[in-house]
């Protein structure tokens, strides 16, 4: 397995990306990933009951069918808690698209990312559209990754390669992050967390019933583990594309699957952790591990309490002594089994700007790990100041 | 009724405070109230599983009895964390306390407040035990008051009284407050955030039924509605102390009950929106009412889940137009049913510094309310420089 820290498109893909006037900066708006070829596809959204149009949308596509050619997505807005109207503009988007692209609308998938209760500007996209799939190329990536960032500070890509038999097969992955993030991408533990956007082409052969195990057990031990402030986006979309044109023996729930999933797996984990390294005015990056839990699900329920809490977030900011103080009072309040006596907190500088934070609950067996950053006045400053 | 926005100890009731040594400033930090008479008590306490050491004694002499002669409280630190140390030193405290003032010690109540996770300077309070019984009187409450704070920047205090017959009752109480506000006293919805204390005296004449089921009304409805940071305390404690001198007719849960019950919700709730208007850094007072919901459980995660969100709070700190999209994202995210077409937010400034913010879920016909504050650069700095 080949790890890339650079996105590099699978066989078959292109990308392109415009500024269709969305943001104010003038900065890249409107980005467009396509395969010519049919791609498999496989999606997970938000858990959040405010779900943004194009979400909607894409779930009514799904219903339909597993094929997709394109994916289209606008930074600056996104298309949430704006009705019935929201879901006009999202249809308009996929329609005019399908039109400059020759495919039909229901291949294509929607996402969008920023101001939440604004009508989308959409003449503005369909403007842009013609020019935006007439650019369409390999090194449209470039410009792609770019395109979907909101208050991100660098770009989030890996390309992840593995051989089958003679073919190579290439995973690529792009993302972005920043600020309302605490992705649940449809788990039944609660959490809450700006959007997480990630997009992910492949150019497998595999089938659709791999496609989506994969995906579940790779976003659920990366995405799923992270949370900056807590609180749950509505645009929150992970999409993965599989178009089969790197030729490999079939990859199954059975056959071949392990080399698929440790790529993505890879893919997946690595984006996740990015995003947190750039996490809305954050200077440290903290890896909270929970062991000794009754049950996961209690590991993870005190790992995300230790997490979220404003109050260990700030000492970690100041590198407070009073930390240790913080980090029990938030495991006692997530509600998991505890033995007093046997609760053991320890903080190890992993690295400049790393943190690990263990704690050994001594009630059980079971282990988790939440990443995270701290919580300063650049975040304030960020957030009150985001319009 | 007649409501005093001063501290008036009720008839029987004592109390005094000095500057024993455990803040570093010299300020007061030891404070002893006192009842000659036993006064019936009812009590409540965090329901985080971390439970600081006077709340573990408190507990044992709840056990055996109801009766109670005094409470000493320190502040400067939590003695939480220290294990069984942590025991011996507030079992010291009370022997000690028990020779000074000739009660036994199961008669004696403890509280502590501040740093979490330090052993106690015990000898201190040994030290300071036999001035501090020797100077109780009723003035001393304004000293009591002043000893109980941490980062409070003023005293919470109310005193309210009533009739009957002939007779007046008085209830006074006094609270501190500031961050790690997220009180959940012993409660089956979660909730998590420095420690509240708060310390209640009346001369009432009450049965012990009637006593805990008011505490546990007027405190679900006022300290379990506030959140500052979603921090839960491992020390968050109610006492309420009735010592039956007003000489009244008896109050019992069939009779007088609301006149009583009236009075302490007026403490408690006055007490609980000073905690909210003094929180760390905050620049505003917010009310969040949720309407319409399925169930008051519903209403109150939803209501819990905006008050909490960082980026709603960064929002009302700034006065953003931003806030609806965010208001919309945490009540998505708390997990509540929501009709999102009949989804209403609006926003109103109710006073210089107070916000009012109405969200109806369309859902049902259940409503809560949870007090809290906005998130400041001064939050930050106040709990990155704690210590």
């Amino acid at each position: 397995m080949k790890v890339y820290k650079k996105a590099i498109l699978p066989l078959g893909f292109k990308a392109n990306a415009v500024a269709c006037g969305i943001k104010k900066s003038g900065k890249l708006d409107l980005a467009l990933f396509y395969s010519k070829a049919p791609a498999k596809t496989a999606c997970l959204f938000t858990s959040n009951k405010i779900l943004a149009a194009p979400i909607k949308v894409n779930k009514r596509y799904l219903k339909e069918n597993n094929s997709f050619n394109a994916v289209i997505v606008n930074s600056g807005n996104a298309n949430c808690f704006t009705g019935k109207p929201g879901i006009e503009d999202a249809l308009l988007t996929a329609g005019e698209l399908s039109r400059a692209l020759g495919i039909r609308k229901e291949g294509i998938l929607l996402a969008s990312t920023g101001i939440i209760g604004r009508r989308l500007p959409v003449y503005k996209i369909k403007k842009a559209i013609p020019d935006l799939a007439q650019g369409l190329s390999e090194k449209g990536i470039d410009k792609a990754k770019l395109a979907i960032m909101t208050t991100d500070t660098f770009v989030k890509e890996i390309t992840v390669q593995f051989n089958v038999g003679d073919k190579t097969v290439t995973v690529c992955g792009i993302a972005k992050g920043a600020g309302m993030i605490a992705p649940n991408m449809a788990c039944p533990e609660q959490s809450r967390g700006a959007t997480m956007l990630t997009f992910i082409a492949t150019d497998a052969v595999i089938t659709q019933a791999a496609l989506n195990r994969a995906l579940r057990q790779a976003v659920d031990n990366s995405f799923n583990c992270i949370t900056i402030d807590g609180c749950m986006s509505t645009n929150d979309s992970v999409m993965l594309l599989a178009n089969s044109l790197a030729g490999n023996d079939l990859i199954s729930a059975t056959k071949r699957f392990n080399l698929f999933a440790r790529a993505l797996n890879t893919v997946c984990l690595e984006l996740a952790k990015a995003i947190v390294s750039d996490a809305e005015g954050a200077t440290k990056f903290i890896e909270v591990r929970v062991r000794r839990a009754k049950s996961f699900s209690e590991a993870k329920s005190a790992a995300l309490a230790v997490a979220n809490s404003n109050l260990f977030k700030t000492a970690m900011f100041a590198a407070s002594p009073n930390v240790y103080g913080r980090i029990a009072a938030a495991v006692g309040a997530s509600g998991a089994a505890i033995r007093e006596d046997k609760l053991k907190i320890s903080y190890t500088p992993l690295a400049k700007k790393e943190v690990g934070i263990d704690v050994s609950l001594g009630a059980g067996k079971a282990a988790a790990v939440i990443y995270t950053s701290d919580l300063t006045y650049e975040y304030i400053k960020i957030n009150a100041e985001y319009n």
